[in-house]
């Protein structure tokens, strides 16, 4: 690939042409002021849809073919299925029969249970993907096998890309718990119930033809109609739309490790310390052990003070659900289910609300919730220096993180990230992180087992935690114990190739993922 | 005015030229195919937005300015107060004071509480109306008085029109009755509680700059988000919104005249014979007396077989409520609350459902509800021989009713007009009627108290009804018997001004109002 560079405002050198796209590098916080319009789909006229309101059709190939699938388009699937997906590798086994080639994908993530897509981006039915590459996906784009530049998002990076055009989808399909045979769909019921479906949001208002596919066909009205059929052309009814035991993944116990607990502990104290934590306050935690087991903390000191939050912001669960039916929090805001009593309650209780990357994430509104909350806690791979952290490679250099709503999270009024000092015996502190996936300015606390960093921009934290118990430190000093205790980190080394960019949340592109040298 | 004139597809002698833009004559139902794309927004960056998320400013008028107010602009309102809105009057008292001139005014309808905006249209402040004007307002542009051409539109065709960029507005301003800081808005509680917020929906998403006016401010999250916070721009904290007492106004109670209580059974009657009523049917009835009776008809007839309809379009009220709380329907698919009990089920009953002009009405979606109804109960203010229907102007020429969702709702699968045969001595069955609303092939039945007129298109209701005890007849029998107990009604008297069109569905023009002669 043969490519020109920028060096952004971080001093990363990024790409000028992505994918045959002009790319605008990085330029600081709120500095890249968007021009123009938000994408315009076609005007449709509802004297080309029956009637009845029936809009099945009977396979997702007949209705892929309708949508007009043809080289070179645009598709896009959500990931509320996480791990249990059956939708999105049957849309390009199918394209692969029907020989078309050079699709982009834009999931809002990919996993796993996505690797047989390999062939694919191999064989050149797939020529890129936009969307977070979890694991084996992110392992082949970080050798430089994929054809096209991967370009990794935000949740609400993905929302605004798509509401300003920068990724322009053809055609969108919805795998979808229950529908209706209109199109309104929902995600808190049946039998793959996944709780939501906010990431398929901006594909069904943005995309030119919407299919929803689903394996529980209700009477009309669905509802709730978290996706309405006003804006889906074809349903597809099939057996099974995903494998519920897979749905619900990742961590959802609170965590055993006694490191990890020091952590959690240590965070919660900070944040009471800090007086974060009170009466209405707001708090954002993750589905990771360390996170799970800070909200019970902070669900203790609510509960021992007498107080309640206002909201808590979801990846819901069941340690969520217990203090929303607790009474220690009015409302969870949730943007994803991540267990089965997470589905539950979104279905049952009217405060656990439903969200999307447009309401909670999408930089290009007229603001989102994200800056409203009081305190973030967010996982890292590495920090450096100058509190910039990475999320999505590994120190090896091995692309295999997608971003999820982590740059969008940063907004928060307090971020904290807890993190083991060393990994694999090598120090997660760094002079420069691999890649750069939120600037430090954005991120105010590093909590390790070894000491709290606070950035030196939040004189107000400094001063706040002056005489505390806990281990306050500099972020050099905390770098410089990880590097006694590990050793100097070997570097990852690359090519010159751009295998993949991260945008920041404005669309400018904030680092680039580069190709591993053999 | 100097204009110049088409003859659409139903005969009607319809202006090229509607303020300045080219207009499109009716084609026929489903034959105008729009072209082109929806109207785009500008992208707009959150870093413009207060990150505490705190848009309140101290004033209106300090939003307007802000919003950068200026002549020649369009500025819309909603009409959930009815006739006890409190806040569009005052927009253009701004105005005025302002020395702003020439403003269009997009209301989804207006009312008796408005007149005092005629200064207004007379001192040049307002040009012309968008929107339905009731009453005075009505009578004023019968009159030739307002400078610009009025338009109306019906519910779905207000939405459409906004969507598709043939009106744009520059400021929306939202009245609500419950709101957060950050513009999350809510109809279904507060003191001016007024159940949904729907009509104003097409305006958050479309407007360029958007004003949510409440008096009833509650911390983040306001929820149900009715509006999302996400399009406003300013919150302005008022002492009245709206007059409880007025907003929910028109007709709430069953009628009690024998004449209509008849028409009601007739109705019923007819839609039990033709089978329309059954396990799982659907359908719509206004506010008024009759059909608020009809509902009641329905419901004993549902109880009696122990069937259910699977949803009620509201206009809800204390009616359909009972039925939603009775068991004799799973849902009320709401776009308007028209009485107290409404407002309290919209907000306790997760099966009373908020639905907007974009799920139910919008021609130019991917479908709408409306065409899957079943059956719709309708006024009218007069027929013709064709089944040609007007709902707007009297038979002495003048404008007094807005469209609301008339037009949206022919669409059903069967239409009924329970209309008295004469009115004030005059028949309502005409040769031609003054304006056309709706054209005859969608309207399928016609109820007066001396006969039941089907629609010849509609063969099968023909067949069902054989041999009923319903008096059916054709509908020049009943023009004859109403003629013949009126005599010949004298015809409106008309100058060949065009002071306002009325648009169909699609944006296409399907009649013309014509100022009154002196």
């Amino acid at each position: 690939m043969n490519n020109k560079f920028n060096i952004n405002a971080l001093g990363r050198k990024v790409p000028t042409d992505v994918n045959g796209n002009n790319a605008i590098p990085y330029m600081g916080i709120g500095k890249h002021k968007p021009t123009g319009r938000k994408y315009a789909p076609p005007i449709v006229s509802s004297s080309d849809y029956p009637s009845d309101g029936n809009k099945t059709i009977e396979s997702l190939k007949a209705a892929l073919i309708k949508s007009g699938i043809a080289d070179g388009m645009t598709i896009s699937t959500h990931h509320h299925f996480r791990n249990g997906d059956l939708v999105a590798n049957q849309i390009f086994d199918i394209a692969s029969e029907l020989g078309i080639k050079n699709l982009t994908w834009v999931p809002s993530a990919s996993f796993e249970c996505h690797v047989p897509l390999i062939k694919y981006l191999e064989d050149g039915t797939i020529h890129h993907i936009e969307g977070s590459m979890n694991g084996s996906l992110g392992r082949f784009t970080s050798e430089g096998k994929m054809e096209g530049m991967g370009i990794l998002r935000s949740h609400g990076g993905r929302y605004q890309a798509i509401q300003d055009g920068e990724v322009h989808i053809d055609i969108a399909v919805i795998a979808a718990p229950t529908a209706d045979a209109f199109g309104n769909a929902t995600g808190d019921r049946g039998p793959a119930a996944c709780g939501l479906l906010g990431f398929a949001l901006a594909d069904s208002q943005y995309a030119d033809k919407v299919i929803v596919v689903t394996d529980n066909l209700v009477p009309f009205p669905c509802y709730p109609w978290q996706i309405h059929g006003n804006l889906v052309d074809y349903v597809v009814l099939v057996d099974k739309v995903g494998l519920p035991e897979k749905i619900v993944s990742g961590t959802t116990e609170i965590t055993k490790s006694p490191d990890r607990l020091l952590l959690a502990e240590m965070t919660a104290q900070f944040c009471n310390e800090a007086g974060i934590i009170k009466d209405g306050f707001s708090f954002q935690a993750g589905a990771g052990g360390t996170a799970l087991s800070i909200g019970i903390y902070f669900a203790e000191i609510l509960k021992k003070n007498g107080w309640k939050a206002r909201f808590a912001r979801g990846g819901s669960n069941k340690y969520l659900v217990n203090m929303l039916e607790g009474g220690l929090t009015d409302y969870i805001l949730d943007g994803q289910t991540f267990d089965l009593e997470g589905v539950r309650s979104m279905r049952e209780n009217s405060n656990h609300l439903n969200t999307s990357p447009f309401t909670s994430y999408n930089y290009h509104g007229k603001g989102n919730f994200s800056t409203m909350v009081d305190v973030v806690i967010l996982g890292a791979t590495e920090v450096d220096v100058n509190f910039n952290a990475n999320v999505v490679t590994h120190s090896d250099g091995v692309l295999l993180h997608g971003i999820g709503g982590w740059q969008n999270c940063l907004f928060s009024k307090c971020t904290i990230l807890p993190i083991p000092l060393f990994r694999d015996r090598i120090s997660v502190i760094k002079d420069e992180v691999t890649t750069i996936c939120g600037p430090g300015e954005l991120i105010d606390v590093i909590v390790t087992e070894r000491g709290i960093a606070i950035n030196p921009l939040r004189k107000d934290l400094l001063e706040k935690l002056k005489g505390s118990s806990l281990p306050i430190k500099t972020i050099d000093e905390l770098k410089a114990e990880g590097d006694a205790i590990c050793g100097p980190a070997e570097k990852p080394r690359f090519t010159n190739k751009a295998v993949a960019v991260v945008k920041w949340v404005d669309g400018t592109i904030i680092d680039t993922i580069w190709q591993l040298e053999n």
